[in-house]
């Protein structure tokens, strides 16, 4: 049955990428203009094609047989080696760069949606990509021509690859309090002394090179972010013509519960004083550069969550249709055979809110993307500022989404296979696995819930512009006739979304600690309205289709239906939970926050 | 760190027993008339020192190196075969059995408290010990003297273990459809073919013998779960003085994701034509006897998941206390030193939410005991008529709030743990895999939620002892000075439960299938309300204490107000899901319930 998991749903791709996001629309503007439909649908069909005969069959064996680390070195799965040089050669790691950087120029729109399927299949084969680009784009917007042309292009081309090395032991998700040191040299670069900690990708043998895009503080700079600058670091330092030893150790192996194909290592620079660096931008802005590629990893940290619960719900649907047991409510007949699982309503429940959880964290992962193209590659300013903006407010949003409610998913795909879900013989418990990570990597729940109310909900303009959005997919949603009542339900909760932050701002803005008491339920009431956004979306995209009455097929009948009562299951059942959520805010339920350590 | 995890509160333990669930006036039924508090606190004590000092610190090599299976015999974990005799030594199988068959006669309430601390050290190890005394429990309630002397005794003393073979591979869940043969024999005996699965301690190196509790048809009895008859079936069988083989053969072995200290087995019984088993009370009535087993093995995973969330809970307790990161909001000098993690609100909110589920799911477990020893042993008919009724009612609703708030417990403290939770060098992510086990064994929480509301909640006068209940609790709240508006709450609560019931039964009795469509939501709400109803109690304890102000220190002072914090956590921002879920269910919100399986 594993064989034959389809990872996404490729009419659901079609969907979200042509029929809800409009990608079409895409190719208007001059950056896309050489494109046409054709292209993103042959990008798409190979990178699909990748993923499910290429790497999905590699997913077990990577999960079954980490890397090892012997003699200081990680060697990485064989099926891993022969893998890299063909997912270079499919473009995922530049497909949505600029084609004088050596890209396709795709928007990420599309890009991202290839990536869904290769996560899906085996995410950490695709992290040495992912977390390649990353690294290559920061040097592409801060770095030199000079490290573009001596770092930059090789990691785009897979040559070597790339890291973010920003987490130390004593500091954690606190970046202020790193302390990795960067003394200049006579030469320009920087000495580096310092250790760091989970440092994915850190080492292999994929690649001749590693480079490591590391905060560390130059000497005498002033404490906290202001003192932190950014570093490209190389495993080996090019030197006239040889690559030669930079000081750069494996100190350790994490043994990761999941994400077992990609190794995440302890990484020290300079324990014999020979560790050169690079200063990347200006001293002083590390943290603000990072916070490009973090917050490009914190949306690739959200698609993983998605595509994670995908193929889990993909594997579970199809248990669910093929295993028999019991019979429904009602009909007992002991000599009645037994009916498929799915027959049973609180199996259809679990599968329900597993696609309601897939589908829509996917299309809010879409729209993220899109942003991402309009801020960009729009013509008009104001739509580049303003997406921008509400990319800015709902990256935090998309992340924790596709982390927290994506490992409910995974729960429900795992539980669905009963006692067989429990045994290591199926994959479900894996991708159980594979997914608590994504709660924790990229800023934990606990930042993001921060990051949202103290910072991102306050930028002047942003809840307007999510306010705005949601407001025209109301009416959208009226003119198609979607429910009413389900169109006045994500009105009502996004007006109580908005109207809590402005009431928790304007009340203790002062007080900081007393406004954030709350940040988890704000933030969980942010992940169900937006999500909510994203199902009436879709449901008025599949009521005007079905109101059409001119689908050719059954299969497409069945697809549209599907999501009307996705879309119904996520509105009705889902956004009641905000009310209650947002009163807890309002009257500053305080259990917690007054509860002493010692009361414990 | 590790090393001195307490498992449980010791303070909590003495609180539940004698503070809130009054042990003390169980001592006035002459069942237990010749035992005194002290009796209770030295078999506590002993538990406690055996679970802290010798099974804990087996539990984590226990789980690194599961059961091997080599030339068709179970080999257990030397570890394991070493604390096999201390743990019969203990007393725990028959802990709370009649002296007449060897037990001490204890209460369940102290019993149950002593297994939560055996759980919590090292759930596999006291496992062969609890399903051998559940197995010997059914011989001893519905066989003969003969079988009583033979197999009993020697289950009993430990010096055979039991288990319980109901499932089989085609049937599931649904035990109406399993197939083992049982064919009378000349000689009184059955025998006995077929094949079962998932059989716990199945097989071992421990003890002589094992004797599984097996369902079975007899040849010829109806379908269903009527023709389904109990059997014992031993490994070996006695014949004049010698264990002869009894062709009971271990097919395989499940690679279980936790439980790695207890093997699941598949097993087989007559491959050779050879096996015997002997009928235990009258044929077809099987499933009824085992029901009473099952009753009893649900409050022990009941009282696993709790046991299971606590040992993680105090682990992440102290390491949010030792571990300093970042700064709280407001106070972000850089120069100031980082925090231990408690004094971040967001923390206090995972520890306060596990506290919660761990301290009031406690409560809810020694409520049944406290109920099962009433059930047995009141001198008045109607209160063990009206505690049996109860006690019906409340074990699905505490083997599924265990089972499932136990892992949304776990998980928040692998949570705490950040990326070194992620770790297999640290045991919260090992605890997290145990508890999944719990939603799926001993009924999945979806056959719990059809049990409740489908039978258990409809049984008469069933809700309106539980309403009974919930309403002294809220007048002695009141007398205690709790809050008034916690009280109002959870008796409104009560009541929209207890009429959702009504109105559900009321309108269709007759469409079992539409009645049941919201059963998860149903077992949801009852959950809910129910440990709100036991953090009640323990407020009202609490709030009395601090009341008379004669509290002896400083650490009684601290003890009692986080009682009364956990207990408005959980009021507070719990209760109120109640109303929007009951909405859903009166409403029938149809979503997937009318999803057709071919719109997925």
């Amino acid at each position: 049955m594993t064989a034959g998991n389809p990872l996404l749903s490729d009419r659901d791709v079609a969907f979200l990428l042509y029929e809800v996001h409009d990608a079409a629309a895409l190719l208007r503007l001059p950056a896309f203009a050489d494109h046409d439909r054709e292209v993103f649908d042959l990008f798409l069909a190979n990178a699909r094609a990748f993923a499910r005969e290429v790497l999905y069959p590699a997913y077990r064996p990577m999960d079954e047989a980490a890397p090892t680390f012997t003699g200081g070195r990680i060697q990485v799965h064989p099926r891993m080696r022969a893998i890299w040089p063909r997912l270079c050669e499919l473009g995922v790691i530049t497909a949505s760069r600029p084609h004088d950087v050596g890209g396709q120029q795709l928007p990420r729109t599309v890009a991202l949606l290839a990536e869904a399927y290769l996560m899906a299949a085996n995410l950490s084969a695709y992290c040495y990509a992912g977390l390649t680009a990353g690294a290559a784009h920061l040097i592409e917007a801060f770095g030199s021509d000079d490290l573009k042309d001596r770092y930059m292009r090789r990691m785009y081309s897979g040559e070597w690859t790339g890291t973010m090395a920003l987490t130390e032991p004593q500091a954690g998700s606190s970046l202020a309090d790193i302390r990795t040191r960067a003394t200049p040299r006579d030469d320009g670069t920087y000495a580096i002394q310092g250790g760091k900690i989970f440092i994915s990708g850190g080492d292999h043998d994929l690649a001749d090179n590693v480079v490591h895009l590391t905060l560390a503080r130059i000497d005498g700079a002033p404490p906290g972010i202001k003192g932190i600058s950014l570093f490209a670091i190389p495993r080996l330092y090019v030197e006239t013509d040889a690559l030669v030893d930079n000081d750069v150790s494996t100190a350790g192996m994490i043994h990761k519960i999941g994400w077992r194909g990609l190794p995440s290592l302890v990484i020290n620079f300079g324990e014999r004083g020979a560790c050169r660096g690079e200063l990347v931008g200006a001293p002083g802005h590390g943290l603000s550069y990072m916070f490009q590629m973090m917050n490009e990893a914190r949306l690739m940290v959200g698609l993983n969550g998605i595509a994670t619960a995908a193929v889990a719900y993909h594997e579970s649907l199809a248990y669910a249709r093929e295993r028999r047991q019991g019979r429904p409510a009602g009909r007992r007949d002991p000599a009645s055979p037994p009916v498929p699982i799915i027959e049973h309503a609180d199996v259809r429940r679990m599968l329900l809110r597993q696609k309601a959880i897939v589908e829509g964290g996917l299309s809010l992962l879409v729209e993220t993307a899109r942003l991402t193209d309009l801020a960009h590659h729009a013509d008009d300013e104001d739509v580049r500022r303003r997406s921008a903006l509400l990319l800015d407010l709902l990256t935090p949003i998309a992340k924790s989404f596709a982390a927290e409610r994506g490992y409910d998913s995974n729960i429900l795909a795992l539980q669905i296979h009963g006692g067989y879900g429990y045994s290591s013989e199926y994959l479900p418990e894996a991708w159980l696995r594979d997914q608590k990570l994504n709660s924790i990597h990229e800023g934990t729940t606990t930042i993001h819930g921060l990051d949202l109310l103290g910072r991102r909900a306050l930028a002047p303009g942003a809840l307007q512009a999510l306010g705005r959005e949601i407001l025209q997919t109301c009416s959208q949603a009226q003119a198609a006739g979607v429910d009413l009542g389900d169109v006045a339900a994500l009105q009502e909760a996004a007006g109580t979304a908005g109207a809590l932050i402005a009431e928790l701002a304007g009340r203790h803005l002062a007080d900081p600690e007393r406004m954030l008491r709350h940040s988890h339920d704000v933030l969980d009431i942010f992940m169900t309205v937006v999500v909510a956004w994203q199902w009436l979306r879709q449901a008025t995209v599949a009521r005007a289709a079905l109101s059409r009455g001119t689908l050719s097929t059954a299969a497409d009948e069945a697809f549209y239906r599907g999501k009307l009562q996705a879309a119904q299951y996520w509105l009705r059942t889902e956004l009641p939970r905000v009310a209650p959520l947002a009163r807890l805010c309002r009257d500053e339920e305080d259990s917690y926050a007054a509860t002493r350590p010692e009361w414990f």
